[in-house]
């Protein structure tokens, strides 16, 4: 094994030569960057990727949490990782300076976490949690509550948690029935159960914090009735001693993959004596946890393109080294076999993983640049991009996670029998990448958001502007001649999905929500595979500036910018072309699915 | 979970109304056979499934094999389960009377194995592999070879094998470097390495019998100096005693899934005291193999659609159960949530399993009609069926394998978290199911198989038969006016295929082999696709000869035929425009995988 998971090389070009990390440090909020902070940082995390969480990639998927006795025990290099992380400032990387963070754009701070999730994804999403729930807490909750929980976790000592999910609330959040009961001394008494909470408890760090889902006593039903509570899994007495706050763990969920991060079951005030502090305002909590959810979103998409990126460079060391056969125009059984590499099922093998894997990772990244776009622009120029991140982060979460399993399933094929097996890191690939599709909202779910809210919101405002974006990239490559042909497709792709929209908002007008939405998940593959066409085309902008100066290329950057063209070329040539079947289907709206009945299914 | 993994309906269904079963009892071959006996074979193979291998389908995989002291340890029940498919006379099933067999119709036998398989896909692997070795040995071995060894695995005493792979020839079969010495005494001295040997040794049976490609010293290189030998673990001496054959278990694969069966490597002769013993002429012994690798790949079809069918019943009885969320027309919080299952987007994933799932399975029994029909017709009459054999084999092998991940893919997200969690079995059925686009030759050399070989042979002849069968079914549909849509469509995808396949050829014909094909693995994508969509026109035809008494239907056949025709139509509406995206790339023969270099990988 090469060890290679990510492209330093590519992360760079990303970074630097298609969304201008550094014009970033033109702005107030940035200043004090600058493109040798940021090439630091990314060393850094390159540096404790490969001394501390890839060496354990292995050994925390085989040896997997445990409940025993009500505690939670995890791998011994977690609590390791967490002191690392906390020690390095890389759970505070987002923070502003005043909260004792590194106030890095999002843009560098992403690379990180893309990092991080390639060398190991159960190990980052740790601290990803704690930083989100601390992010929460700064933007919603008091100084207080901030002060009490956020520096613990910043530095790694208490665990950040999102709670959620319930037995019968799911997908289906409306149906939260955990409650608060409000004592008039500053808590609430919560009682409840939650499942499936990711790091929810483990003896990595001193204690958790819950960022929790919960009803107050009579609130409204549905979403609206929904609050946000700080609920700590260890409450700190009048002695300012850790006290257990009655959350007890009742179960772990054994899982496909993500074997080294625990998902676990909570039983909440069961003794009647567990304390919630309320973030912000009442009946507010969705709203709230939607801030981190969108974060988690596009994280989802970080940890399904970096999986798959690991993937992507083992499987690409594998055929370069293994041999076996010999070329179809050379079948002589006397010549030596050849590394199977240069086959060309191989080859398309390897391609359609670069295209999917770098064309996810450049989304990725635009939305990382939009996020942090928000952050820098006064309010009456930030809307654009807002708008454009609301649109794309079911793309972005959901585009990745799919093809992620696919590019995966690509790369242990490559690998033949050796990728069933565990000598080889593909399987466990294969494992911890399924539950992408699933966490932060299901595909489908992603697909309703955005035929169902997302495209006709605001008057259908963010569409337009997704457009206007992809065709400004259009008109950039018809001024360079070998990107317009590509241009032109790209184009007429664009026309497919607004004549498929059109078709689809009609239907919607006549009334009928649930024909509407039916095919909401194929529209939002459609979407998916033209906007990554869109970011593989804004990325070969970049790549034929470089190639202007093509004689003062060292060898290596030629063959990074010919291999770009090639990935570049394929997922034009063989993944756009996947449009004409999904659009096919979409425009011929039949209704099959809704009327389909569940006693048909019967036999 | 309903603990359902086929559907006996459904089975009934292609054994009788598609595919007419009975109609082999008026062949000599078959006369001892009827309805009734047919019908008791599958309710014993039923109850078989349902009382010994799906109560240990979880326990074979949580308990998988292990290599101790040289020695296999598999799970207790494989002994239980050879001795009662011994006893039952279910290895024997397709072998001829005088042989002790039952004589059972292809369609019948692959039909029980689609059966086993769905109840527990590894343990239906041992004696299947006892049953393809003996069928070999039969057809090729002396009488005096078979009468030694036969009877002990038929009796599921000893244990068959396929011993292919070494370390240097997974792919390639031309590189096996496994020798064997003539001794002058009847047998020959091995020597060498094989690796991923299904059931290569375990301790459910008193001895292992291997049908292994060995290459006799001095022999050609490559394919033509390949020979078959039966390599016993251990052989019988002169007092009849059973004595070691220095054939050493020297390694165990962990694999990602299909657990409950050991694949091994094996050290054959390191002492040199491994004997073994050829099966027929010397040099054929790849010929030879293809004969039971051919079933083999049929057997992975099999295997592929039965875990499929499998998963898709467990997702629908959790869909039927599981509550989430309320219908998209009316989405009142203060009302009861509603079953999953009456979501379109559930629906859609359901019809998605039902559609590829039941279309593989018609794909199989439509093989194995060919099959049977090359049993019972005389010589001048048979070559039809052997063409068309040979053209379906690779995608009777292959849609199945791929569609299958897919499919089960689907099953699992309509679980939700819980499908990812080890409660269900959907996470096991998709660890399963990945092993085969692996085994018994990849998804990419049966492209090449398709493509480079069998569409072409006899100047085309096979690849005409397939148009014409299709064609056959397409008129037949017209006369139905229900139908006739769907037959046009077919039609129309299958000019499509002509196309592209002059075009490939056209390319061939320039003496571009590489470019030719380059893209052999979407050929055979495409190919698939429209395969599946003639399986599935030919199904509906069954049906609404069924619907055409429409009023003296039971409910539960009504919702049968109805379920059958919205799954018929979500193949052609949702899959069938798949081909599109195929076609076009298929016709933009750009030499894009062929062109690109190693090098442009690297960065």
């Amino acid at each position: 094994m090469g060890g290679k998971f990510v492209s330093e090389r590519n992360l760079k070009f990303l970074l630097y030569e298609v969304f201008d990390a550094e014009s970033l440090t033109r702005y107030d909020y940035y200043r004090e960057h600058n493109r040798k902070t940021f090439d630091m940082v990314i060393r850094e995390a390159l540096k404790l990727s490969k001394n501390l969480l890839y060496p354990v990639f292995t050994g925390m998927d085989r040896n997997p949490p445990e409940l025993a006795d009500g505690k939670v025990k995890v791998h011994p290099s977690v609590k390791t990782i967490m002191n690392e992380f906390g020690k390095g400032g890389w759970i505070t990387g987002r923070m502003p300076y005043e909260q004792d963070g590194n106030q890095l754009p999002h843009l560098i701070a992403n690379a990180c976490d893309f990092i991080f999730a390639a060398a190991n994804y159960s190990a980052g999403v740790y601290p990803g949690l704690s930083a989100g729930a601390a992010h929460l807490m700064e933007s919603f909750g008091s100084r207080e509550l901030f002060d009490t929980y956020a520096p613990h976790m910043l530095a790694g000592k208490w665990q950040g948690t999102m709670a959620l999910t319930e037995p019968e609330a799911g997908s289906s959040l409306a149906d939260i029935t955990t409650t608060a009961e409000p004592t008039g001394h500053g808590y609430y008494l919560i009682r409840g159960q939650k499942i499936f909470i990711s790091a929810g408890d483990h003896d990595g760090v001193e204690n958790i914090v819950h960022l929790m889902l919960v009803r107050i006593k009579d609130a409204p039903s549905g979403v609206k009735g929904i609050s946000l509570f700080v609920v700590p899994k260890n409450r700190i007495d009048e002695n300012g001693r850790l006290i257990s706050n009655d959350v007890i763990t009742s179960g772990i969920f054994h899982k496909l993959g993500y074997r080294g991060c625990p998902i676990v079951q909570l039983a909440i005030g069961d003794k009647n004596n567990c304390r919630g502090w309320l973030v912000g305002e009442p009946h507010n909590g969705l709203r709230y946890m939607f801030q981190m959810m969108n974060q988690a979103r596009i994280g989802v998409g970080i940890g399904a393109v970096s999986i798959a990126t690991a993937a992507y460079y083992a499987s690409l060391d594998y055929t370069k080294t293994r041999r076996q056969g010999r070329s179809i125009a050379k079948k002589d059984p006397d010549l030596p076999q050849i590394p199977i590499i240069e086959h060309a099922d191989v080859k398309r093998m390897l391609l359609f993983q670069k295209a999917v894997v770098e064309g996810s990772l450049s989304l990725i990244m635009q939305c990382s640049k939009y996020v942090d776009m928000i952050k820098v622009l006064p309010d009456d120029k930030k809307e654009k991009y807002q708008l454009l991140l609301e649109i794309l982060t079911p793309v972005a979460k959901s585009y990745p996670s799919e093809i992620g399993i696919e590019s995966i399933s690509q790369g242990l094929q490559c690998f033949g029998g050796s990728g069933y097996c565990d000598d080889y890191p593909l399987e466990q690939y294969y494992r911890d990448a399924r539950i992408h599709p699933i966490h932060e909202g299901t595909t489908g779910i992603h697909g309703v958001t955005l035929l169902g809210r997302n495209v006709t919101m605001k008057d259908g405002r963010a569409f337009r502007l997704f457009l206007e974006e992809v065709q400004e990239t259009i008109h950039a490559a018809e001024a360079v001649n070998e990107l317009k042909p590509y241009a032109r497709e790209l184009e007429d792709a664009l026309e497919k999905l607004q004549e498929v929209t059109s078709h689809l908002l009609n239907i919607a007008k006549e009334g009928n929500r649930e024909v509407f939405l039916a095919d909401a998940t194929l529209y939002l593959e459609l979407f998916g595979i033209i906007t990554v066409a869109w970011q593989w085309l804004l990325q070969t902008i970049s790549v034929q500036k470089a190639l202007k100066n093509k004689d003062a290329l060292s060898e290596a950057d030629a063959n990074f910018y010919k291999g770009k063209m090639y990935a570049f070329r394929y997922f034009f040539g063989y993944e756009l072309p996947g449009i004409e079947g999904l659009a096919k289907r979409l425009l011929n709206t039949d209704g099959l699915t809704v009327e389909m009945k569940a006693g048909y299914f019967s036999d």
